[in-house]
């Protein structure tokens, strides 16, 4: 069992403080969500009220915190970190504090996904500081996933593969793709995962729109239909899975692409290894489809980095030419859309290892026909 | 019944686009989250893939889309505005096709709510152009409601009053608050809200820590639990009601306080009306509170304004000079919290009419006893 000190060890503030020095920012600010997890531990409500992690280059990191949630953040994980909590009332501008405590700044690192709320008053109360990605610094530690973060994520896969085997029982003819996602949705939750991050039943026509979520469209005998289902675990890690099924015997014209595609994402999946760069992954995937002559029904990237978020670096697309390092987790999901017809996806997580890959899901990959 | 249509009119895009070009902004930039539900009535997703709703001062507005979002955008309740949808490619920059479409720009709106990830990249793409929050031309419009979204919100106070109606059969001592608050998540979508936005129950001493959510403290008979809870409907409205129970006869000295803080959010409600600022329905709450001598123990402001979000303007707190007008719609929630002990709230959401305020929560105030 993985603890939340394992996951987020107290250690992590001095590494992020020193690749914080080695890039030249003079602080991150990190308000709630993934960056801020990820450094402290401390899941913190996305507010108005300004919540942040001060992670100066040099010097005392502090948090800025409203009065009101000031017990929050000394229940949270962030209390381990032995580090101030500056407590601001209602009256006060905790920008203009954070200003004056940081004194002169040229660079600042900003949550990648601080609000503008936040990230426009900083702007005003630090005229001179230039402002950056946080995720410039955390992206290098974030893409690499130690061991803790490793078996998170396999713990999430089989949540999320315990989902998958219940589709078959639950996938009929007759049936609309709202009833079969609120069975998943309770299914998802069943498994262990505190939220549920999305769930798509994309049936006949439907499966060729990949972010399809549900419709009240009644699934009818002969269709394939996608399913794509995660959530996150309880210790912020999330799960991303899809496998295609077909309820009865399959059309022909989808049997022989969903070969093609099987093998793709074989391709891809057996392309990982370290030094192998992203787009290559992406390219493993492509080439098959293209040579079997379906290259442009396959619309989007072939993966993206998970962690603590759903979609994070790296993302496995043309043009990223980052190597694959030990650590780094993502998916490998190669599509095939047949507009207004049928689509089909193959979804894993892979982890690249020092070498190869391994698949944190299990569930056999073949069209599941029911 | 309100539709799609009278919460999120099609007239309402003209309005901000005049609006805009009075607040002397060039251009709008609606990334997903509030302000582009509320512009267009799309629920997008929030992604690291650009959507955006991008509406100039003069010209045609128009909205980013991923290309595989492309079928939802179009499904969405944006699709009714007759605007173009600017499909983009994986490999494509979609922050540098804005820029290019907009041409010179001097000022730009964001997204209160946009992720450093795409404003940054905005300010990259359109180096020259000043950025603003786009609330400075949508707060005037979304702060003061139409009477569809009166309604609206009407319909969530009536479905959150029902779970309080739940309470006095959940709340036992020997139960856990976690016990406790997984019943009324249950009951909060079994009321009809698609999301639960959080649900506090802090008994004794927890009561005193406003934003305490749930633990594993079990209730002690004679103990306070204050019990604040709130959710989204379909709609998009937000309901949020706070109401105190006591399991058995309450200490004597929170029955007190109790009775004065209930006289201070009777003389907030009764506050309200057209021209008031809303500093003073937080000084009506706070002087009551402070000339019983517990001036000390009301540690935050007196309330919010809720909409689509559960906290947006206008807020109800010292400093805030803006006058109310008709239509808009706010917490009052006065507390009184004896750090250790207990504490005690309650709230109500309030739409200032044309008379004075009208309450949208109709369960009775006084403590109630189990």
């Amino acid at each position: 069992m993985t603890t939340t000190s394992d996951l987020y060890p107290v250690s992590r503030l001095a590494a992020v403080q020193q690749a914080t020095a080695a890039a030249g920012i003079d602080a991150l600010l990190l308000t709630p969500g993934p960056d801020l997890r990820y450094v402290s531990g401390y899941e913190a409500l996305p507010l108005e009220r300004l919540t942040c992690l001060v992670v100066p280059a040099s010097g005392e990191p502090f948090m800025m915190v409203p009065r009101l949630e000031l017990p929050a953040a000394q229940a949270s994980p962030a209390a381990r970190l032995g580090l101030e909590f500056v407590a601001w009332d209602e009256t006060d501008d905790p920008y203009a504090m954070v200003a004056a405590r940081l004194g002169a700044v040229r660079t600042v690192g900003l949550a990648d996904r601080m609000w503008a709320l936040a990230s426009l008053r900083f702007r005003a109360a630090m005229p001179g500081a230039e402002q950056v990605l946080a995720g410039s610094v955390l992206r290098r530690l974030r893409m690499r996933k130690s061991p803790a973060e490793v078996a998170a994520l396999r713990e999430a896969g089989q949540a999320i593969d315990t989902v998958h085997r219940q589709v078959p029982a639950l996938l009929k003819a007759g049936r609309t793709e709202r009833e079969v996602g609120r069975d998943l949705h309770d299914a998802i939750l069943a498994a262990g995962h505190t939220t549920v991050d999305f769930v798509i039943v994309g049936s006949g026509p439907n499966g060729a729109s990949p972010h399809h979520e549900l419709s009240d469209r009644v699934i009818q005998a002969g269709e394939p239909v996608v399913v794509d289902i995660g959530g996150q675990l309880p210790s912020g890690y999330c799960s991303d899975s899809t496998r295609t099924y077909c309820v009865g015997e399959p059309p022909a014209d989808f049997a022989a692409y969903y070969a093609v595609l099987q093998r793709a994402q074989e391709a891809a999946c057996a392309a990982v290894r370290p030094g192998v760069p992203c787009e290559a992954v992406d390219a493993a995937a492509r080439e098959v489809i293209a040579q079997a002559g379906y290259g442009e029904y396959f619309i989007h990237r072939t993966g993206h980095g998970i962690g603590i978020e759903t979609h994070e670096e790296p993302y496995i697309v043309a043009g990223n030419a980052e190597p694959l390092e030990p650590g780094m987790a993502f998916s490998v999901e190669p599509g095939i859309y047949l507009p207004g017809r049928h689509g089909a996806r193959i979804e894993d997580i892979v982890v690249c290892t020092e070498g190869g890959g391994e698949r944190l899901n299990a569930v056999p990959r073949e069209l599941i026909i029911i």
